[in-house]
């Protein structure tokens, strides 16, 4: 059996060696285009922020250390362009010598992961993505040529742009971040992406949204200087010494097209739930490959180191007879940004409104460990439900310490199928300085659970101001001077422990209650409901309500910055 | 509807908030027979520490503000001291005055928790428990008072001992640590627990293993001044100025006992799965009540605070009306002791082996996140899976950052039903900071899923001897200067990535290869077998039985100790 592997890192990596441990006799073949295989890729943004100083840390393995303990055949500056399936071969070029040669297959393996999503830009100024062992290179080289501190343009407000961000500032250079749409980080809802925004620019990040770059211009300074720098559709134009495109990722999936494979309507390449590609003799994994979404159903693009190694895997499983079935993903994913941690597990509720699917939504702000036990912060969660089954569709969580944890707990149980309601009841951990005795999770259970028998009814942040139109009334449940601090416009204040001998102060028809972060206001929407008040709760309370304004104020100051360019967000 | 409960801490104060949210009409009576109620309880050591250094931080609510907010009830300083359960009514005592009073109900709630485990000991010195607002501040006297350096004993390794021990520590005192039994942590099993006992040993504790206190002296040391000490069994004086008792609690069974509720076996009031006592009328939560465990099932003892909460809130919804059945318990643990957080839930492999239940072992140590990220730092894994259904039955986790993490995840997937292979299949959230992309609760399941499949078999390292003995030849397949640095006996060594050359060299008949952790054995073993060869790998590898030594050689030395001194252990 020869096995010829199209990639050298995550996905085909571990096909390789898993088939090596499953098969001793078979011929095992990776081509990598790049110089280098298996190296940490998503180590490279720490590398150039110098947060990795060692940069043999980043390559994990070498072709000599793969052939001494796994007999894998690895050639790196080994180009795949094109794959003959009626003769089960593949032609391969040396990129470094141009040589051409033809491989053959009993069984080919396609992990040649992404591509950058846009095409070049041609903006007078080289632009850098941040993908590869050579990229970081170049941008090491570029910042090192600077004379004085350098400034940077990160074009895309994603993941590694985020990364990239991160690791430039802390590098001591000036960065400007560009983002085409309203809001970074479009896995979150817009409420839950708000703080992030506020967190770059207090560390001096120039956030810009609803813009992009329009060309550039090398102007000369003050001091005589040659300069150069990107014009933006904002008219301004930013300093640039370096500009690297974080605009996204497509599947890289020319070889299996050219080759006649079935390519999905998402734009990547289509496998059953074995990894096995239309053609039964060639199989595809990682970034490039299609997956099944576990609340989407098939079809989608989920691109995630974690998956791209257990698909990898699992195709070497197959190969070997013993096929392991995947498992629909929920996408989970996390990025760190200066003291802030971010990360995500399944649909957004702009998604499920967009594909009409009927939600709950829990808003919390719950402390990382218990309240009485230096150093607990607090953080916001997102959480999505199913209205009609309960079922946990997506969480959301922007934090400190433990917010990795929490999205893990979710993540794990929505592939076990627990409802929103079970994790009111899950067992975790609890001494003070991991934990709370109701954790973050229990206590999205408990509200899951209240909305699920209708125990609490609750009110959207920007379902608010029609309600208010449609004649209800505001009651701010918190302290007086927690009123006085800031508070709701139309709000009246009525604190929640003088609630039960003042209700009857309160204007009749609907009520909305809030407090700061929703907790009081379930109390009290308890106790005026049962006072025979019409009564919700608003969810997330003062804090998400002020998260949305802000991620308002962006959507509205970056649409009024594109119309007044005449350019469509 | 008049609703008494006896206790206001975790279980009883859970109950009564959620009773008034329910049913604001309620009448809520709740006896205490403490000066406190809702107080931190699992915050207490940290105040002894001084950690916590503001005692407010502890007294979460007063019965003030519990009047204000829910309308409750709250008698301090009154203990019950009767149930009349045909009159339905309880009797009270106020504990200032000493006056009896007699308190109608229609539903009650028993949420005691427990007491102390032992007789009060008579050693000619005052022991100190460390459950109550009032127990600190009586400690803290004790401290307060002794000049210069003070010095302790801690009598019992659980939990609450460890946490004594490492706060104690922390505000300076000297510290002796007695176990009567041979091993600290006794839900941990013996190589998990070993090195724990080092890393206190190594902070200065003076631990005493199979040991047990047998009086007291009061020596007058060299300067002329009045010292305590107590007498152990080994025949030692250890100075104590202060001696806690941390030996464990017993449920408070007295009043359910007294009033004829069925009680189970192993002591606590038994319960059905909304909480209700074997009389209707009466529940009982927390500490004091049965739970169902999710390995063993019904009627066993679960003290955890997250259960006491969640069965209290269980038991108002039943009494209201809407009753939401309890789940079988996990039973989730973790304490931090100095630089390490130890962790474990469901059983350990001496209570399966015991009850005669056939189970698989995975021992790993992997690495908090990313290697090639800044500070990983390992962590010791052992999960304990059925034999016959691949059912998660246990977890123990020994490290540093992470650790909670992990069990969880573990946590969550048991109480989900995810068999152990599964956890190969979680999406666990990625970055280096993080996790690892093959996070260490996938590695777990790809270990787990071998050993289901037969791909890998294992030897565990206290079966290890009896191989040896029995023919077994014994193969270390790390690099020469690994080997150099530290190794078994009856080892040879024979690099991994050399085994595919020089395999013919090793002796015929059954091999067990090792390395240092076990993935180099796995990828060993996989090789050796397809060559030909009868091989297992040694689960954990090399570090795995060091910690075993580690524990039998605490066994031993305990167990000669308490043989001199002709008691048993």
């Amino acid at each position: 059996m020869k096995i010829v592997i199209v990639g050298g890192v995550a996905g085909g990596m571990s096909a390789a060696t898993r088939m090596r441990r499953l098969d001793e006799s078979a011929e095992i073949v990776v081509f990598e285009r790049g110089h280098y295989v298996s190296f940490a890729n998503c180590g490279l943004p720490y590398y150039v922020g110098g947060v990795i100083t060692d940069r043999a840390e980043l390559l994990l393995q070498t072709p000599e250390s793969l052939r001494a303990r796994f007999r894998l055949d690895v050639r790196i500056d080994h180009e795949v362009t094109g794959i003959d399936r009626a003769g089960q071969t593949v032609s391969v070029r040396n990129t470094l010598t141009g040589e051409e040669s033809i491989e053959g297959y009993d069984r080919l393996i396609l992990a040649a992961g992404a591509t950058t999503r846009s095409e070049p830009l041609d903006f007078g100024l080289a632009t850098h993505t941040l993908r590869t062992v050579d990229d970081v290179d170049h941008i090491d080289a570029v910042l090192a040529a600077v004379d004085g501190s350098p400034s940077a343009v990160v074009i895309g407000g994603g993941f590694i742009g985020l990364e990239a961000v991160d690791n430039l500032v802390h590098r001591g250079v000036h960065v400007t971040l560009v983002q085409r749409g309203p809001q970074i980080l479009t896995p979150l809802d817009p409420e839950m992406a708000a703080p992030v925004v506020a967190d770059l620019r207090a560390h001096g990040v120039d956030v810009r949204l609803g813009t992009h770059v329009v060309g550039s211009d090398a102007p000369v300074d003050s001091a005589g200087t040659a300069a150069t720098g990107l014009l933006l559709s904002d008219g301004s134009l930013v300093p640039a010494d370096l500009v690297i495109d974080a605009t996204g990722v497509r599947p890289d999936t020319s070889l299996a097209a050219a080759a006649g494979l079935r390519i999905g309507d998402s734009g990547g390449i289509w496998v059953d739930e074995t990894q096995a590609t239309s053609d039964p003799r060639i199989f595809a994994v990682g970034d490039g490959a299609l997956k099944t979404d576990a609340v989407g159903g098939a079809g989608a693009l989920v691109t995630m180191a974690g998956l791209a190694n257990r698909h990898g895997r699992a195709a070497a499983d197959t190969i070997a007879g013993r096929p392991d079935a995947a498992e629909p993903a929920v996408g989970t994913g996390i990025v760190g940004v200066f003291d802030l941690t971010v990360a995500m597990v399944g649909w957004n509720e702009q998604r499920l409104v967009a594909a009409g699917r009927a939600h709950r939504i829990v808003h919390t702000h719950p402390s990382s460990h218990a309240g009485y036990f230096p150093g607990a912060e607090q953080m916001a969660i997102k959480l999505l439900i199913d209205a009609d089954t309960d079922a946990i569709l997506g969480a959301q969580i922007v934090g400190g310490s433990g917010v990795d944890k929490r999205i893990d707990v979710i993540a794990t149980a929505m592939a076990a199928g627990l409802g929103a309601s079970a994790l009111s009841r899950l067992e975790l951990a609890y001494a003070p300085q991991y934990g709370s005795a109701k954790d973050a999770i229990n206590q999205l259970g408990y509200v899951a659970d209240n909305l699920l028998h209708g125990t609490t009814r609750s009110v959207q942040w920007h379902e608010l101001s029609a309600e208010l139109a449609a004649g209800a009334s505001l009651v701010d449940v918190r302290t007086p001077a927690e009123f006085a601090a800031g508070h709701l416009p139309d709000a009246r204040n009525l604190n929640l422990d003088e609630l039960r001998a003042r209700h009857a102060e309160l204007p009749a028809g609907p009520l909305i209650v809030h407090c700061q972060v929703g907790q009081r206001g379930h109390t009290a929407a308890r106790l005026l409901s049962q006072l025979g008040h019409d009564v919700r709760n608003l969810d997330g309370g003062y804090r998400t309500w002020l998260a949305g304004q802000a991620a308002d104020a962006a959507v509205v100051a970056a649409a009024a910055e594109v119309l007044a360019e005449g350019i469509p967000v």
